[in-house]
């Protein structure tokens, strides 16, 4: 019997190091000789740099080099426009270190190292640097107004892109249909907050002549790349390697100049060098996320079904747009969500602000996306008076239409296609964990009757998941007994070592235990992006299974000629290899590796009679077509998107004289296709909602005026704890993806989407006696009283 | 017009770094926290240990550990045995430590780790062991006398193999031969002196898990997998590397006890330790070779064409047989040269002594070989009265009997076959060089008549090179513009930078300075055996052939897709890939490898138009079948050796008053097949008849009758030096080999083999007229003086 690894609970491979303190992450690396780096930030949001004079910096003991722009030989360019796209046409990314003008409060101006960071800080204080400020751009709508400021003079306009996409006739639409209703809706600026910062250490190996790179990165791959061809190295002299990372949510993936420079100054140097971002840096120098303003109108026949969706909106680009235009196109592509939109009007422009600048954040796009599509279903809803939920059952793509074709060109340049789903069976069995109709029948108007404002929230989504261009990995049995495995991803946390090793487990039928997975290590593998857009089970799962099948029919092989019968008679259980029905006929993995290979391995390896059977000569040792190792190489590259998708409902009751939410129920559907690991799949998203949470109640990012952040610490910037979060109820829906030969879709973003729109379902149901609707998020208990105020003046 | 790169002698690129003292040998690894290890050593040839108390070193200050073999946790066992063979009935391994016994002077008994090598050496006289002394065995004819001492009590012999290989039918042969001449002919004692001696540095990387291990050793893989199977350690969790190696000549193929030793300190101790053996450690604890003492009849018709040859010899096995019976295998196997012998009987037994282990050493085997057969020939000559070339041409292998079987097992396991050659032609044109006629016929009887002793030497020898098992290359073209080609082999002087560099630019045709030549890491290449047996340019170099076409062959597919013509009508010219009559129409290997990965790099890289074309969606970004880069892994095993071949001819002159020798010419034909480099090619054969000249005159190990080395020192060893060299006139001559995709054949022991024989040859020719005959080797001007007086008694 085979045994069954994918599907199961297997506990988190990593969690025992992890959990008895022996991870590793960047600032835990401590090489001998380090030094120390700080980075001296603008304190102006718009500033053109007169003069820098860091002569007394330089002359403090312990201060090893303080580097200028002038001081950054191949770094003075600027940095990559890392993902171009049509639409963007005015891009403008940044230099490692400012030239001549500062663009948002935190950007670096200088690099100071030093024997070691309390002296490094010191130094920042005696570089005297000139400003001259310059008019700052924070509003974005002012930004796009005729005569605004201009963040960057020089492309005489604050617009860094226009995309307009059209599916359909919406006008037509739009006049044709029985109503149609508008809505003004804003989701406020928002930042990752992983508990590791970035980090970075670099060293030059004069040994091995390879610059290696420890960095708290999300993609370390392509910063190997970018580092080699900046400092004309050989790929294989640059080895980045991101350890442990103690999350990254987006915000890690990005290449940031730190990323530039601190490996400059250890070339430079000689020396190993170490950055730890603090926590003031992560909110003024990692990018954020999440602000946009959206006019949003949708047009239905008179039962409710939608004929058309137009979304215009404003999307905060920040002050520089290195990653191009993903997040809001992931918004404009995603924007119809599981509903049937046959026409469709989007159109965004992404504008620049003197603030930080803006990248994917769990979610990228997505939140924006869903929330304002569930408001406008939820409006269709109350204005018709409708049940929410048969609005939402009446407009599903169904499960006889897949693939289903959006219209429009995903962030993978493949066509937003869904690939399979069921959202009926998933809203049912949301509505029916929540017991929507009792409670929306008995429960709701006894607590109404009792003066609490109890509601229920419903929400929708999907997520493209799983987006190419490709990842690869590298499976090798080992005669040692191990099994290898080696992707380009890297974790910060998703539990890749437990989930690929199922994966690698159930392909080859090997003992879990023995499986060694490696990633995030560009000396082990140096192909593929990385982990982001909740891909990893996705692309590098699928890559791991199709290398392990082929090292499989390896093995097959030269059992069934070591044997001398056909590999079709061979089974495998539990890492050996034998004839169906002669179980003592066979031989072990780490054998069949041992055989592999003409040169066998010394020192007690297991070895069977078959190993010291002399062998007549018959030629080459290695006949041609054969390699000495059971070992192959494959990558997985997705058509387009799988599209995972969730069905939420909550019920939570408001406090209308403090403002205050409590949960009563947060039930969840999640079809991510085929589950790896219900375990890994549920905290996922468990860890999402908990960050939707975060961006429905408490987490954003605020500047005033000037572009000074002015909630930039943890005392301002608020989080949930797991006080704020419910227990949570997960149910699975699997429909396998046809796209990827595991059949999985991903789930790292998933919880984090549907959150703000079920919440504020939940808070309008809840106040509805009150006639509150909710158009904005986050949403904290005083915005929540003003809201209420405002609805009973 | 593709450029040619194959046989030009293209300078050797490591020179300017090594020349400018830029080299970095084990030595030269200076890690941080670095300790550093002494080895305390058998005084002893051969002793029962009752005890070692290193109590009072451990607690010197700066001693950080004493280990003993009760200390050494899972190296307590036997070493393995890396090359059995069936004739060898009683193989006898060491410990890392001595456990109980000791068996050589030099042997290890206890490893000091201590803050430095200062304290370290201290440490070592204040262990206290107590031997109670065996009795040595040294003389090997003794040793095989019935009740002789024994090395190892408990094998009951010393006799670790008995081999005997049979051609045709020898008895009948010399039963009816015309003539049987017979010589009892000794090769000393010797050892391999590379300027650097062995080091390892070995260093526990806690922040990826990696024991990494720099080893001046000629085999890093084979290294690396016994480490990992020791050690319990996936294999990749080991990186053996060996960096620049100041010499091997055989010496640093073996697994050593330090080997074993110094990784497990630093495993054990958490930080890096470091090993330097000195002089005189090289002298009693690093292999030695050479000593054989054969018995051998020749039987020759009446014109002194060879009817059979019989050859029963000792063979000098030191105190241990780890490396098995390669070296008298090789001798047994190769004696015949390039001579037919159609009846064929050799015998050996290899025999302990309490005296350091024996394996091969540049020649391995094939320096006795030639000086058994071609002191037989020279005999036949002599006693037929028949001119020494003649009764060579006479018995040569014609060039249309290729490939020819000598009718024993080779060291590979395969046949003792010649692949190619032609020896007639290589004689002829040697005897050419050296005008042999005119020396013969004028030259030498002007001299006599003027009491000079001159004579004239020949010497024909094959060398079965470029054996398997095999070996791999790794080739990629990067985006960067480098070509990066990785290999298993180590060098050690070689030129494999120059010469793999070289194959791989000819097949790819893109400038050499291009491309970037990894060797000797295991972290880059995993598979493979090491440098010895004249194998690299043959296997290494003919995989690097094999990868480099099949990705000259992706690169042209790929710009065909591109360029939308058929691969057929494309040419490469210096590193880019362009329609033939079109020039204008093409792209260069780097966009290429940029196109090849849907990926690109950042920054700066080479791009033309084609990379920034807009790709409209088709489905993966990587099709099925598709790899994001250029490059290939190819093995190449061949099946069976190359055999290359040489013949010599000197003129010398020996002064009987001082025994001393001075060279008038030293001519060299050499056959290696195809010359990639001749610069490099005539460098290999310079170094070797150096060696050559040195086991001529020079270099012997004198053990006393208690086993203890009486020469182990520079001052007593005698290395010959520029002085003694000669000139040496080298001519090539290229029959290609038919077995590998280059037609080469190997050359690196070449120089070594034939030179006792030639010296022997010429001395004889000089001293003609004193009727000395030359037996043994090697012969300093003492044994010389006393030939010639023992002659004209």
């Amino acid at each position: 019997m085979p045994t069954r690894m994918l599907g199961e609970p297997v506990k988190r491979r990593e969690d025992p190091r992890l959990l008895t303190g022996h991870g590793r992450y960047v600032d835990d690396i401590d090489l001998p000789g380090m030094l120390h780096a700080a980075v001296l930030r603008s304190p102006y949001a718009h500033a053109q740099i007169e003069r820098i004079d860091a002569s007394t910096a330089r002359a403090l003991e312990g201060v090893v080099a303080v580097f200028t722009y002038d001081d950054l030989g191949p770094a003075r360019q600027r940095m990559p426009l890392l993902i171009p796209n049509p639409a963007l046409t005015h891009p403008y990314t940044r230099y490692a270190l400012a030239r001549d003008e500062v663009n948002h409060v935190g950007e670096g101006v200088a690099l100071v190292v030093a024997e070691s960071r309390y002296v490094a800080e010191d130094a920042l204080e005696a570089i005297r640097v000139e400003y001259q400020e310059l008019p700052p751009v924070v509003d974005i709508e002012r930004a796009v107004e005729p005569g605004a400021w201009l963040v960057h003079e020089e492309l005489g306009t604050n617009v860094a892109a226009h995309y307009v996409g059209v599916v359909g006739d919406p006008e037509r639409a739009f006049a044709q249909a029985a109503h149609v209703f508008r809505e003004r809706l804003v989701i406020e600026r928002s930042a990752a907050m992983p508990i590791e910062t970035r980090g970075i250490v670099a060293a030059w190996d004069p040994y091995r002549e390879v610059l290696r790179v420890w960095d708290s990165t999300q993609g370390p791959i392509v910063i190997r790349n970018a580092l080699a061809a900046l400092f004309g190295l050989a790929p294989h002299q640059v080895e980045v390697i991101a350890p442990d990372v103690g999350g990254g949510f987006g915000c890690k993936i990005m290449f940031y100049p730190e990323e530039v420079l601190i490996p400059y100054a250890a070339l430079v140097l000689g020396r190993p060098v170490k950055w730890t971002e603090d926590r003031i840096e992560h909110f003024i120098a990692t990018n954020h996320e999440r602000l946009q303003i959206h006019d949003a109108e949708i047009a239905v026949d008179a039962e409710g079904r939608i004929l058309g969706v137009r979304d215009i909106f404003l999307h905060d680009a920040g002050a520089y747009t290195p990653y191009g235009i993903i997040v809001p196109q992931i918004t404009a592509c995603q924007l119809p969500g599981p509903y049937k939109v046959p026409n469709y009007h989007v159109e965004f422009r992404a504008v620049y602000s003197n603030t930080v600048p803006v990248s994917p954040y769990r979610g990228a796009g997505r939140p924006h996306a869903c929330f304002v599509m569930e408001r406008l279903i939820d409006r269709v809803a109350d204005e018709l008076g409708l049940d929410r939920a048969e609005v939402r059952r009446r407009n599903f793509v169904q499960p006889d239409e897949f693939p289903y074709d959006v219209g429009l060109v995903f962030q993978d340049g493949a066509p937003t296609r869904y690939d399979s789903g069921d959202y009926p069976a998933m809203l049912a069995r949301v509505l029916e964990m929540v017991d929507y109709e009792r409670f929306v029948r008995e429960e709701q108007p006894r607590l109404r009757a009792e003066g609490r404002y109890v509601g229920i929230g419903l929400a929708c989504y999907v997520e493209g998941t799983g987006i190419g261009p490709y990842e690869g990995a590298h499976v090798r049995i080992e005669p040692t007994g191990h099994v290898y495995v080696a992707t380009g991803m890297p974790q910060q946390g998703q539990a890749h070592k437990t989930i690929l090793a199922q994966v690698a487990a159930e392909e080859l039928q090997v003992p879990i235990e023995r499986i060694v997975v490696i990633e995030g290590d560009t000396a082990h593998f140096g192909f593929g992006s990385g982990t982001y857009a909740s891909r990893s089970a996705v692309v590098a799962g699928s890559a791991v299974a199709l290398a392990a099948r082929r090292v499989r029919e390896q093995a097959l092989e030269l059992a069934a000629r070591e044997l001398e019968v056909d590999p079709a008679d061979l089974v495998v259980e539990d890492g050996r290899i034998f004839v169906r029905g002669a179980p003592e006929r066979g031989l072990s993995y780490w054998e069949a590796a041992q055989l592999a290979n003409p040169l066998r391995y010394a020192y007690g390896t297991e070895a069977s009679e078959l190993l010291s059977k002399p062998r007549p000569w018959n030629g080459p040792a290695l006949p041609p077509g054969r390699q000495p190792a059971l070992e192959a190489t494959e990558y997985y590259s997705p058509p387009h998107a799988t599209w995972a998708s969730g069905a939420l409902a909550c019920i939570l009751e408001v406090d209308p004289g403090t403002g205050m939410i409590r949960f009563h129920r947060l039930c969840v559907v999640h079809d991510c296709g085929r589950v790896i690991n219900p375990m890994v799949v549920e905290g996922q998203i468990h860890g999402g909602i908990a960050q939707g949470i975060g961006g429905a109640f408490y987490e954003r990012i605020v500047y005033d005026e000037n572009g000074q952040p002015v909630n930039a610490s943890f005392m301002d910037f608020l989080i949930p704890t797991a006080v704020e979060v419910p227990p949570i109820e997960i149910a699975h829906l699997e429909t396998p993806s046809p796209l990827n030969p595991l059949g999985v879709k991903g789930v790292g973003e998933a919880g984090a989407i549907p959150v703000p729109a079920l919440v504020a379902s939940a808070i309008d149901d809840a106040l509805r006696p009150l006639g509150v609707r909710v158009t904005r998020m986050p949403l904290g208990p005083s915005e929540l009283l003003e809201l209420i105020a405002r609805s009973t003046e």
